[in-house]
C-alpha cells in the first residue's frame, strides 16, 4: 500500500510538473513576468489546496502560488490541479523557511495564513506563522501596500496574531470575529467548512505593512 | 408610580452625595489626592453598577469611578452603593462628552468600556465610544503608559475597534475572543453574566497608549 500510494503521488508530481516551482534561481524577482499577471498571492500551508483552486479561478487574473511541505496533502492539492488546472497557479513543495530565497523583496501582494497551527505550547511559540520572525519575512517580500490575510478557528492562535502581527511592521486594516455571519466572495477551506458547518465561529483579518 | 420613582431616586442621590461628583473645578487635576489612592480607573457607561462595585473591592487601593448618563440606572447603582459603600468609590451622573472637564490630562490609569451600545449603523459611528474623536479624549486624560480594557459581546462593535483603536494612538497589547473561556480575576458584568450563560462569547481587548 506504502509503495502504491507513493507511485500514484510521483506521478502526480510528474505531470503537474509545469506548475510546481523547484528551482528558484530564474523565477525569483520574475514570478509576475513569467506567469503573465499583475498581482501575486501566496498561500502558506495550502493544505489539500481547496482554497488555492478557487482563489485561482476567483483572481483569474492574478498569479496564485500555494506553498504546502506535507508530502500526501500536495500530492492531493495536485491531482486536483490536474483535473482543471489554471495557466496562473502555481505549487510550491515546500515550507516557509526560506521565503527570501523564493521571492525578490517586494513581489508579493498578499500572503495568505489559512487555518496554520496554533503551535499552541508557549515553548513552540517560534514555529507559528505569526511569529516577529516570520512577519519580518513577510515584511520583506511584500510588496509597500502588501497584506497579511489571516482566517483560523483557533481561539488561541488568533488571539496571538492580533497582538503579534499588530505590533510588529504590520496594522491592523480588518478585523472579523465572525466571519461567515454575513455573504464573502472569499472562499472556504476545506476546514473552514467543516467548522462552519459545525457553528463555530471563523475568525479572520487583514494586516498591511506599516508605513515606516 | 412615577412621582413615587422619581423621590426614591432623589433620594438615593442625596444619600450618596458624599460619593458623585458634581463639580469638577476644584477635583479636576486632584482626584487621586483627594480619594488618597495612586492609581484611577474610569468606567464609561457603568449601567446599574455591577462592575464598578466589584471593581473596588477587588482594587481597594485603587480610585474607581463609574460613569452613567442612565438617571435610573444610576439610581440602581447608588442604591447598591450605600449598601455597602466603599472609600474608594466614585460616582458621575453624566456622558463622556467633556472628559477634559473633569479629569487633568495624564490623570487616569484605565478607561473602561464595558458592553457599550454598538450603534450599529454606520451613520451612528461617531457615537461609538471607540470612535476617533472618543479616542482623543481618552487619550489626553490617560497616564503616559495609561490603557483602555474593553469587553463586548457585540461582534460588529469589537471588529470595528479592534482597527479603529489599534489604528488611532493606541496599541493592542492583550486581546480575547472568547474570554470567559478561562479564569479571569476581571468581574463579571450583569450583561456579561447573562450571555456568557446563554453560552455567547465575550470578545475583550487592551490597548495602551503609543509611544510617540
Amino acid at each position: 500500500m506504502r509503495l502504491r500510494k507513493k507511485d500514484w503521488s510521483s506521478q502526480v508530481f510528474e505531470d503537474a510538473s509545469d506548475y510546481t516551482v523547484e528551482n528558484f534561481e530564474t523565477i525569483k524577482g520574475n514570478w509576475k513576468k513569467e506567469i503573465g499577471n499583475s498581482m501575486l498571492h501566496l498561500e502558506i500551508g495550502a493544505g489539500k489546496g481547496d482554497y488555492w483552486h478557487q482563489l485561482s479561478e476567483l483572481f483569474d487574473d492574478r498569479c496564485i502560488v500555494a506553498m504546502e511541505r506535507d508530502y500526501t496533502a500536495s500530492s492531493i492539492a495536485l491531482k486536483k490541479l490536474l483535473e482543471n488546472p489554471r495557466s496562473n497557479q502555481r505549487f510550491i513543495y515546500g515550507d516557509a523557511e526560506k521565503l527570501s530565497e523564493m521571492f525578490a523583496p517586494g513581489e508579493v501582494d498578499v500572503v495568505h495564513l489559512n487555518f496554520s497551527d496554533p503551535w499552541p505550547k508557549s515553548r513552540h511559540e517560534k514555529r507559528r506563522l505569526t511569529y516577529k520572525d516570520k512577519l519580518d519575512e513577510y515584511f520583506e517580500i511584500l510588496t509597500e501596500d502588501g497584506e497579511i490575510w489571516m482566517k483560523t478557528d483557533n481561539v488561541g492562535l488568533f488571539n496571538y496574531s492580533l497582538v503579534s502581527v499588530g505590533s510588529h511592521k504590520f496594522e491592523l486594516v480588518e478585523a472579523d470575529v465572525d466571519f461567515r455571519s454575513h455573504e464573502h466572495e472569499d472562499p472556504f477551506t476545506e476546514y473552514e467548512r467543516k467548522f462552519h458547518e459545525k457553528g463555530q465561529p471563523i475568525f479572520r483579518a487583514i494586516w498591511r505593512k506599516k508605513k515606516c
